[in-house]
């Protein structure tokens, strides 16, 4: 039985979208928990200190040392819940590519994951981003190609020009 | 000179993201207003009450005569602000269809208006309702067809296959 | 009769707060509009912009020329709204203290207008802007006074150490 | 060294407040998890359904049997994230008062915890759920003292007449 599902992508490569598609398909009820879930959970002094995250002009995030420290341990939590009976889907972005994935292949090495990249053109992510009006510009761009980078998936899907509800089917499908 | 852009379409077809992108692509800064600002702007209980709006639970919008009132001074005051010299875009939900439309028509018959139609497949936005997450599960395939009904337009565009970016540019063409 | 209620105070004071409280308790329903409406109907360039408004790492906030022609026009169409027969409670920030309140006195002067000051010690509007969480911080502290400056009241409140319906209910006796 | 504080109030007492201010206050960084990140996991369905949670007219809140699966795989989870680390706030609302608390206890039971009761007297927090203007109205009533209903602190904080930051101070005070 999959244990979790970890969907990786870009700022406004719809992540979000499927994920609550994936909830309204899915037959049992899944916790859904993701980057964004954590950084509202910091203190605001972590999100613009050179220890938390910060936002560059360009869009690019860089990530502080008191961030990886409350990143580890959130990640170990979210393990802890699936092993504890919660199926729960994790909306990530691998900034570090390969390296975020295996921060996460480690703490979830027991378990039966589900790993999919969730693609999008970086034109049509960057052209989203000014339609959602509530991202940095930038970040769609900066992020589409290198949270990729190194990545291994079970399953990818590209929201360019299929829908979040398709997305989301194709991926209940290899939920066992 | 275009002095309104008038866009009506069903909950979930695309509206706010396409006229964010107006917004960023029109190289004059324009007002954008809509019905969302008009019922953020209500007192509370007229969201719940047979006076105001109610959400019947398979999404359809019923509006009351308090509602109306406010809406006609409502109308009148955007109307005001195209004359004093704002560019406006307006983002609607002709829930009355061609009533609607001669609402706003007859506030703003001395001003230039672009009158746009937002489609998108009622399947389509009913997907993307579940994917947003924030509005009554029903709007969207209640309101895809029924808001366009006798509405005279100088433009359409349809979300089911082109980005909100996309559709951007095709009206910001026609403004002049 | 009241057609307007106009509030000045400065960021974190609790104007909002007591706007909604105020659509509560008084029998007719009021139509609440504000700074926050306006900013949030501009484009997205305007709020990062020397044409449009900007937050200075201290709290403050700098309004530009394209911003002031949009804010005009704006002003112009909530006054034709109260002509049109809506009560309107306006919640604003005077940022140019007496220079503020004129440009509003002269697009109300046919109407009947209650002005009412929303007061907070600076220290303790700094304390709720840390507790609400979503705005830059120092904002509270930079308006608290500046923003009455000039200004002249019929009526003010002190959210210091009075609730929010508490200052509704005050202010609503004075409404006619 | 206290490694989770855990903050139980009724809805509208003050407890988001509070726990932004500790955030600011405390020189480490603490995560902030609560009743408001598990609900907003959940899938939309179980939100609406009588196996998740029903918002009842009066404000009453009634859990169902798939909502505390997931509950308990939560709370198992956050206690990991302290074990891996984290100093984690708990900003909780124990519905089923003494049983509620125990439900915590045991996940915690190794763990340094300072427990705070988060007070407000009742038609105090009713009149601020009006202000704040996104919550079912009769919940703040109806949570105010049974939440608290055989629960045992170690600090118990009232913000009937106490700011968030105050009584963010009082806590702080007592984290080792």
């Amino acid at each position: 039985m999959t244990e979790v599902i970890v969907l990786n992508g870009g700022s406004s490569s719809g992540k979000s979208g499927i994920v609550r598609c994936l909830q309204a398909v899915l037959p049992d009820p899944w916790l859904a928990l993701g980057t964004d879930t954590l950084v509202d959970a910091m203190p605001a002094f972590l999100q613009v200190s050179d220890a938390g995250i910060e936002f560059a002009p360009d869009g690019e995030v860089i990530v502080g040392p008191e961030f990886r420290t409350l990143e580890a341990a959130w990640i170990e939590g979210v393990a802890a819940m699936a092993r504890a009976g919660a199926r729960v889907i994790v909306d990530e972005v691998f900034l570090g590519g390969a390296d975020s994935q295996q921060r996460w292949q480690k703490a979830l090495r027991d378990l039966s994951v589900l790993w999919v990249g969730v693609r999008c053109e970086s034109a049509v992510a960057a052209g989203r981003e000014v339609a959602r009006g509530d991202r940095t510009i930038g970040m769609a761009a900066s992020q589409a190609d290198v949270v990729h980078r190194g990545v291994v998936y079970d399953l990818e899907v590209d929201t360019t020009h299929a829908e979040s509800m398709e997305c989301a089917r194709t991926i209940a499908a290899h939920v066992r």
